[in-house]
């Protein structure tokens, strides 16, 4: 008899159109999941595109209704950029990291370190520029709470936006916003194979998870809700917050 | 009827023993998949934990054999650390980045920054540590070309490690041994929902895959090898080299 292999499924939620503000997410993504034979069940792990989170949530500027401030109009001059661009990503920020060869990192509102705090003019009308949603986890706990009033399940959901990263090429999706499940799982205290307590291994597993999903999603594949099924958590509350390390702990500010 | 959804199924291979130096790592791995009832095929990715690499290589140092160097003593001394492992991850480096409160940041000889080198005790017997493999993607190559070899088919390979980042709490595995798959997904020049060319989107697909094949391995959980099937790619050569951000274009240097 063959041993049972542990295994994740990771599902592309395929027929989700345009998201404009106001539309029920829940809704939607149930009705994508049933459309595509499924229905969300307990333990499920929902990983949400934070581009139609932030549409949902009306976090869309329109660039001419923007007033440039000097120091983003003179950035701009500088590298070639759209100085209301610009003033979009300094008015998201609480502190800019790196500004130079034409990229901004910034640290968000909400602590996260990123290029352009997020403000991004892809996959929405032109002249249009989409903002991160105002507080990810509140989004995430909305939709895992509508979630459960719709089908009675209790599934976790993360909210996710492809980041990039020092010392390495690429982008990978990491989790912004997370609800019913614990974003970090502690390995300290455990033994590993040989015996020996395991110390300061912390696993990132919302981040894990987000970029998981990020391989069905694409930037322009029309997948931007993927469930992960088959992970066996205990459920238990968490927040994104969780996964944005306190200065005081980072050695790299 | 319902939509086709895109699926990856990630599956833990179970029944892998301890690994020995000198042991068949790719032999282990196509009868790990057999015992689970699967046979490797075209396109399935295996991501290998780097400890059972590392292991069957015999990048093994007994650490009594260790002469630590009196910059080795000195950092030990003030940290309270075993001067013979300090000693075997400034060995193991090219450049020292961080080292304070107790913890080194390195940058490798293969160019990976990453804690400690990469040196770690953990699933090794005491006494003992674990080097990085010297050079992971040849690691890489070598198990897919067995992995060729005695099942005909042609599989992707990851090996992975699971590394700090700087700004986000928790460790996730990312890809520092690649062959068979490019680690990049490029999709500049390709148009988004709305139309529109996306710029600047390189995604660092071999670290998602080694991410989600994490949520399977843990850290003590004897699941070292994971299949990761249905991911539509190119059969494309890459390396775990070109995720190496060069000093030039890194903002955080």
């Amino acid at each position: 008899m063959p041993l049972k292999a542990a295994e994740l499924q990771i599902i592309g939620l395929a027929g989700i159109k345009e998201v404009a503000p106001g539309d029920p997410l829940a809704m939607l993504i149930v009705q994508a999941a049933t459309g595509c034979g499924l229905s969300p069940a307990d333990g499920d792990i929902l990983v949400v595109a934070q581009k139609i989170v932030s549409k949902a949530e009306g976090r869309l500027v329109e660039l001419r209704q923007v007033e440039p401030s000097p120091q983003a109009q003179e950035w701009a001059e500088a590298w070639n950029r759209d100085p209301r661009l610009i003033e979009c990503v300094l008015r998201e920020s609480r502190r800019v990291v790196r500004m130079e060869r034409g990229v901004i990192i910034v640290e968000t509102r909400h602590g996260f370190i990123c290029a352009n705090a997020g403000v991004d003019t892809s996959n929405v009308p032109p002249g249009w520029a989409s903002l991160l949603p105002v507080d990810p986890d509140a989004s995430a706990r909305r939709i895992a709470n509508n979630i459960h009033e719709q089908s009675g399940f209790r599934v976790g959901v993360i909210i996710s936006d492809t980041f990039g990263r020092p010392w390495r090429e690429g982008l990978v999706n990491v989790a912004i916003g997370v609800a019913g499940v614990a974003p970090l799982l502690d390995y300290r205290g455990h033994v590993d194979a040989c015996g020996k307590e395991l110390h300061a291994t912390v696993i990132a597993i919302a981040d894990e998870l987000a970029s998981a999903a990020e391989l069905l999603m694409g930037k322009a594949l029309h997948t931007p809700v993927v469930l992960i099924r088959g992970l066996k958590l205990p459920q238990r509350e968490g927040s994104a917050r969780q996964l944005v390390r306190s200065p005081e702990q980072d050695l790299f500010r």
